[in-house]
């Protein structure tokens, strides 16, 4: 075989067999080939695509090519969930601490920032010494002692698409389906998990822009974690403006923070973020039989934060896995960026849209993003909305505040963050967070 | 700017303004753009094109990415002829010297192995001593000295294409007519020419297998030859079977001296060699101003292999750029490969079809091209046809040899090397080596 007419074959748009996907994935773990390689046989399938065998044939490749953790000595179901990420995504911070909080075990293996959108490891990571880099044996001793555990990747787990995912991120291949799928699937069936819940983000700000890509996505992972054998359900939600407020590591910490602590979430501007989070929480809640339906979970999960359990349980994660839970308890002690700018509203009007996804590129610009694999992120830059869809606003209100150290980008970052503010002069209908709701029995439509 | 946001904006198929190009091309001639980068990018290229006016801002950015070389100190028009490549196409070997035997400089920089076709510069490096890598200084006192010279690029001569060109070969990104526009025309550009003549090949073992898309690419390098003040025709030539009868670096040296001294190229295996070296030869003196026609250029070429003075300049080449010629006077002295099997004719009947594109890749694992960018060739490597298409054969009948040093190629190219030849029952009519002329008036069928 040769990995250049390997390329070529997926580029004129054939198959490939097993044996040549396995060329492919352990030849890139091996350093066998290499990046520049893999990156144009990359973007060959963002425009090829591949077909439901070869779909499933990836995954297995990507997951066999490390190790699949045995979880069976915890009892119960084990349950993660799994976001396709959004702008301003912090969702993970907060579910799980409140389903582990509610008796179902969560282990949950994350990414890093994946283009424009942030990845939970780089908000995780923004807490002075919290350490997502745990050995397997950390991690069952964690999910063992308090029942929640938030790592990365390790070197055991799915090598292949570690090394796949840093690559994609940086070559402008994310955007593809089968290895989306393959990606979130193979790191999630190696955790352990006994099911799954999805959020499929759609709209602009999120990887599947439209709802017919985000349902083709949906469908995709549900055959995919139903063909190994794991009960996977799925939300399509809405990515249409950043969820919450906060665009940033640091940000959205403080963001889920004041959330789990019942501060925020209650008809503020991060409802929406709250409500996401509800309804993934009832589905894990169902799906690890500690409600009969997704309403039960969800009042369960309301239940965790009013009665502290589940910020306790998020305290808990931060101080078993390193953390300085001080820093949480003393928001006000984290350092400051050496910029912090305003932006302002242009004219009267009520606020019609907000481009998540300019306001994600333009937080790579920040420093709150990576460009290039090796770049190095910056805590605490980003973007802190002031104003979200439907808002009425007079000119020159503050519609976000954005924060870096980047003298540089201070001019490029306000053009862009008010670009992205689109004002209209009437007002208009709030649109549905929660689109619809997929399982292996079909689509329907979600009504709250 | 950001380089993931411009590998994007390529692969949503939208048009890149010249500072965007400029960031793509000085970022990765400066290294500040990586590989992988490049090749997700060229990727996209290929699905998605360019505009004309985008392939002439790519080709002049090209261009000046380094000097462009000035012969105007040197009298007459400076002409050179460039071949989208084919397996087995030596022409460059050939005509470059019976060329300036009549009178036109010749300033030709070629390349390397590009994916399944050979480069010129690999064959002329496997005469013991001969030097491709001259200094500009020494590249003009050569053509000055001879009116003929054949190196390589510099890194003064468009580096960014020398970058790319060995990128692409290896990502599969070769196929794709504005970056291959962009890559021949800037090199040819900074050679200090006056008019251009080049061999578009069409067929199976072309970079472009069908008429139509090498008549676009034919169309594409005229126009931006033009557009930079360069008189450029084309011929559209025929390589759905290899040119000549050898595969292979250094074998297709021994082809060429041969052809050069008249042995080999009437009425036998080289004949289409010989007839497509003519017709180039041709145009090349009429574009020098050495004949008014095409016709009497080929009359022109043939009276300089009769009269032994194009033989002798290939001598003088070799000679002037540290060659060995006593190498050439005694083709039998070269180091044989270990391995050396013949392939036989499987059945009675006539031979239909010669796969170049088969044997082209088959050459890469015998030894005789690169999968990757940093593999050596082996000069001795590559495969000898000994029947042609439209041959009669009959079972048994040797209708090749391969030569290689690796033992573990040999069960799959002989496989490989056996099927790329298909015999029919029933006998057939020759196809026309010369499709298509091409200026700048339009293009016209080529009858002889």
């Amino acid at each position: 075989m040769n990995t250049v007419e390997l390329i070529r074959k997926k580029r004129e748009n054939f198959s490939l067999s097993e044996e040549e996907f396995r060329w492919m994935i352990s030849g890139y773990v091996q350093g066998v080939i290499p990046d520049y390689q893999m990156s144009s046989f990359l973007m060959a399938c963002y425009f090829r695509g591949m077909s439901e065998e070869e779909t499933l044939t990836f995954t297995r490749l990507m997951l066999h090519s490390g190790e699949v953790i045995d979880l069976s000595e915890i009892p119960g179901m084990k349950v993660d969930k799994h976001s396709t990420g959004g702008v301003g995504d912090k969702v993970s911070l907060i579910l799980a601490p409140i389903v582990a909080a509610c008796g179902v075990p969560v282990p949950m293996i994350s990414g890093r920032g994946l283009g424009h959108t942030g990845g939970t490891l780089d908000k995780l990571e923004s807490i002075p010494g919290f350490r997502t880099n745990l050995s397997i044996t950390e991690y069952k001793k964690v999910i063992k002692a308090i029942g929640l555990v938030m790592i990365g990747q390790t070197a055991e787990i799915a090598p292949a698409d570690k090394k796949m995912y840093a690559l994609r991120d940086v070559t402008a291949t994310v955007e593809c389906i089968p290895l989306i799928a393959g990606s979130i699937m193979s790191k999630k069936l190696a955790e352990g998990i006994d099911a799954l819940v999805l959020d499929v983000k759609t709209g602009r700000g999120a990887f599947m822009q439209t709802y017919e890509s985000s349902l083709e996505l949906a469908q995709t992972l549900i055959r995919v974690g139903n063909g190994f054998g794991k009960e996977t359900v799925a939300f399509i939600t809405d990515m249409s403006q950043p969820l919450g407020i906060a665009i940033g590591n640091w940000l959205e910490v403080v963001e889920s923070v004041e959330c789990l602590c019942g501060l925020r979430g209650n008809s503020d501007h991060s409802s929406d973020l709250m409500e996401v989070t509800s309804v993934l929480a009832g589905a894990m809640l169902m799906l690890g039989k500690r409600a009969k339906t997704i309403d039960e979970g969800i009042a369960l999960a309301k239940q965790s934060i009013k009665d502290g359990s589940a910020y306790r349980k998020f305290l808990d994660l931060v101080r078993t896995q390193g953390g300085d839970v001080s820093a949480l308890e003393n928001l006000e002690r984290y350092p400051l960026s050496k910029h912090s700018i305003e932006i302002k509203a242009s004219e009267d009007g009520y606020i019609a849209e907000i481009d998540s996804l300019e306001l994600g590129l333009t937080g790579i610009e920040l420093g709150a993003g990576r460009a290039r694999i090796d770049d190095v992120i910056d805590p605490k830059a980003g973007i802190v909305l002031k104003k979200k869809v439907g808002d009425a606003v007079e000119t020159n209100d503050t519609v976000a505040i954005f924060y870096t150290d980047k003298e540089t980008a201070l001019h490029a970052a306000k053009e862009r963050i008010a670009k992205a503010f689109r004002i209209q002069s009437v007002p208009l209908k709030k649109k549905p967070m929660i689109v619809s709701y997929i399982d292996k029995s079909g689509v329907r439509e979600w009504k709250k």
